[in-house]
């Protein structure tokens, strides 16, 4: 039996306290200082506002001014903050972690650096831990997963990264249930850009949901030519990205195209695609989403920066990346949708 | 302009009327033995029964007594049968095509052989041709297509392959429109081996679908996490499959994989996946499902015989193929769904 100490309550992390204390280990959740309400209604009623579920009994709900005395003791610390969080999380909660704790972070991204290198958000902790002179064992979740059907229980098969392997095999024994099932990995770089890239490439194919709702009315039946159309044509620049990360392999590639998938489904990132789909601009959709994170378009910015500067390079080359590129040019420079399907043929 | 002559006229072959009477093409349809209230239907209402949308103008419609003179001065023979029509289609057509003419096969499938191959159906009819001294130049479509999303001009994105790039060009020309993406690729296998394998797969993720209905009823909601669990798994499959047919390339992987998406949602082969999830044994589906063709159940037995076959022989390792080999154990032993999760995280 471990203590996992979750810091932050968004549904992600907060998922994750089920197969955690469903195995009978002890659990703990944090809320940072924009979940208060969230950690007050979970006090009340044992229940996350956006799950249909109550919690399993015994969890214990703290706000961030308690956050010290939540980690005292710990052997699991989640990172359950998103992309928006990272600096966030490097600044108030690494300096207070407990010295050689196993940290498990839910967050996906990638940083782009001045100089065209894509890093992980373990690698950008690392930085930060070292600083510190702090030991933490850092490790990631990649895999698909959304978090209510993790509580709903559906069938679940995930991959957990980290350095080192007896690490992994300890989180594993932690979180395993009979429904939820863990892949253990120690390329970290190769599982967190499988699954952060998904949020940019998603994106993409649900643009097409959002074409044919103009084309063919809001209430039309959806196609599905299109979107396998983008969704063949966006592994195959995942691959090509994979590669750019020297980090190409099957597992990391079926990781990178299963999150792919459930991501497609997946609420926030299809929202915004329909939207730009529909004709909206990026300001229009984003107004439309107020207050819904938007992990895809931070991915997609910060991987197209990385993809444009090295193709200026003549590191990587343009004709590889014309979906990644459009996407770009909707997000940065507000072009109209207008997919180019010929390129996929190429 | 070419005259293009379509014969059998299920869905996809009558599909492709559309494209290429749209593009100025004379375009003749085809019925088989089984098509002939198809043909009587088309006659009176230029319209498929299963689409619901007229065909352009000026198609004309021949029962299977006419074949001949529908051939008359042909272009091109769009092969518009199933897998259950090859063997007729070798027998009943070949013989009577015109010598040199450029064939096109929308019908997708692999045939095994006795020690252990699968092979293509286009090298089928080649040997066919050979034994009877005749050149028919031999090409096959493969990629994310359902037939009534093409009628709806949903924008699509297929392969065309076949031995000569000189005929493949000639074919893109006659088919391609603004929503009709055409690919070219020389490699047979690689094209035929990917599609015809996602039948198979997409029959696998299909059952997760079944399996949840099963356990929080009927109407409940659909659930991802599986469904990318086993898709993620199933791409793996499918690239070691490649690799077994020497015939392993991203651009064919990406093909496979964008037509295992669509197919997922494309009928058939998601209804028999979900009627085994539900619990019922191949019988009491293929009963359920009465007069639907099945492509699924046909791929799945014959990849799993090869298969099983290369494992013996030490060619293939069974810890590699866990997905396949439940599917074929519920088809050909009547075992209950119980997808080995735990394997898909090895």
């Amino acid at each position: 039996m471990a203590l996992v100490t979750i810091v932050g309550s968004g549904m992600m992390g907060s998922a994750l306290a089920f197969p955690a204390r469903e195995n009978g280990n002890e659990v703990r959740i944090v809320g940072t200082h924009l979940d208060r309400e969230i950690i007050n209604r979970c006090k009340i009623e044992n229940k996350h506002p956006k799950f249909n579920k109550e919690f399993p009994e015994g969890i214990d709900f703290y706000q961030i001014e308690e956050l010290e005395s939540a980690l005292l003791g710990t052997d699991v610390v989640i990172c359950g903050v998103s992309s928006f969080g990272v600096t966030w999380f490097a600044e108030k909660v690494l300096p207070v972690l407990p010295e050689n704790v196993k940290m498990l972070a839910v967050t996906k991204g990638l940083i782009d650096s001045p100089d065209g290198k894509l890093i992980t958000y373990l690698d950008f902790w690392k930085d930060k831990l070292n600083e510190l002179g702090k030991n933490v064992s850092l490790n990631a979740i990649g895999g698909p997963c959304t978090s209510y059907e993790l509580v709903a229980q559906d069938q679940t098969v995930v991959a957990f990264c980290g350095e080192n392997m007896a690490d992994l095999k300890y989180l594993k024994e932690v979180f395993q249930t009979d429904y939820y099932h863990i892949r253990l990995s120690t390329d970290i770089t190769g599982i967190e850009s499988a699954v952060a890239l998904k949020n940019a490439y998603a994106l993409g194919i649900a643009l097409t949901i959002g074409l044919n709702q103009r084309a063919f009315g809001l209430d039309s039946e959806i196609h599905f030519n299109s979107q396998a159309a983008v969704f063949g044509h966006a592994v195959k620049e995942m691959y090509r990205l994979l590669e750019f990360q020297n980090a190409l392999t099957l597992d990391n590639l079926c990781v990178g195209v299963g999150d792919l998938y459930v991501t497609v489904y997946g609420g926030r990132t299809r929202m915004i695609g329909i939207l730009l789909g529909r004709g909206l601009d990026i300001d229009e959709a984003k107004a439309e989403l107020d207050g819904v994170t938007l992990e895809s378009l931070v991915i997609s910015e910060r991987v197209a920066r990385v993809v444009k500067l090295n193709i200026e390079k003549g590191i990587l080359k343009k004709e590889e990346f014309p979906l990644l590129l459009h996407i770009d040019e909707i997000l940065t420079e507000k072009k109209a949708v207008n997919i180019p399907w010929d390129s996929f043929t190429l």
